[in-house]
């Protein structure tokens, strides 16, 4: 059962797996939400090998989901992978099974909150803030940390660790 | 990268794809929202070899979204497979990343719709009647197949093609 693909399922659930299904692709695209950027700190993030990093992001920028590029001014740097609409789109399906994921056994506690920036009220279930009705955009949503104990350390997750916007990029 | 853990991963989202990552969950899911309860059936409907839709069954049991029993009243049959609460609990996210598939290219055209049972209305992007307000349960919802071009056949395909409440026990 190697391959990402589902031969014979027309669904649109099955399209969406062929994209975002694999191994890690998921956890990629939630670190690009939070404003990482480079290649390299993706890798310290996710403790995943290089060469599964490298073949996920090439997917993700071949699918459309990222886009890769030259930072802007000052020196030469690294390329950047920035989420395109498309990519951003999929954060109702990033959020609903982090959500998810918060009411299983053994999840982490405390969890990371995500607030309508522009009232500081808690998302509900569906990512609606109860307070002004209404979705904020990932870009219009802060994420925050409570204290507690960490279980981690190294530059990417510190720097992850004080309340930000979604994708405010991420600079170490 | 064999395996389906995610070690050093301490967020929610790991934890999600730890339980549903695996390739063919979801869609066992997916399948299991719309009724289908009995191994056969999901065999059939899957296309997916035996020894991999029982071992991710079993999964789905051991990790509390799915509940094996005996089939109600009748003769003898085979058990049936039915969500849990923990497992219903996985619709939004199921929902979400629907409706992402069903933006992309080569997304089957047109679409499974799905309504809010109590007023007709085609739910949002969030999975909320904007007729309503409200978030539907799975029990609430009814499924819908647009009339269109259908490339499969076989009796479980043609049995969800009507409308039909989602959790409606798939009776063949």
């Amino acid at each position: 059962m190697l391959g990402k693909d589902y031969p014979g399922q027309q669904c649109a659930l099955a399209r969406s797996l062929e994209v975002v299904g694999e191994r890690w692709t998921l956890l990629i695209l939630r670190d690009a939400f939070y404003g990482v950027r480079r290649f390299s700190d993706f890798a310290t993030h996710l403790e995943i090998p290089r060469a599964v990093l490298s073949d996920r992001l090439r997917g993700l920028v071949d699918d459309g989901l990222l886009e890769r590029r030259r930072r802007d001014a000052g020196p030469a740097g690294p390329d950047v992978y920035e989420l395109t609409d498309h990519g951003r789109a999929l954060w109702p399906a990033l959020f609903a099974l982090m959500r998810w994921g918060q009411g299983l056994d053994g999840a982490p506690q405390p969890s990371r909150r995500f607030l309508h920036a522009a009232c500081d009220s808690p998302l509900d279930d569906r990512g609606i803030c109860p307070r002004c009705g209404v979705a904020p955009k990932p870009q219009d949503i802060l994420t925050v940390v409570p204290d507690g104990p960490s279980h981690r350390s190294g530059p990417v997750h510190q720097a992850l660790q004080p309340a930000r916007h979604l994708l405010d990029p991420l600079v170490i």
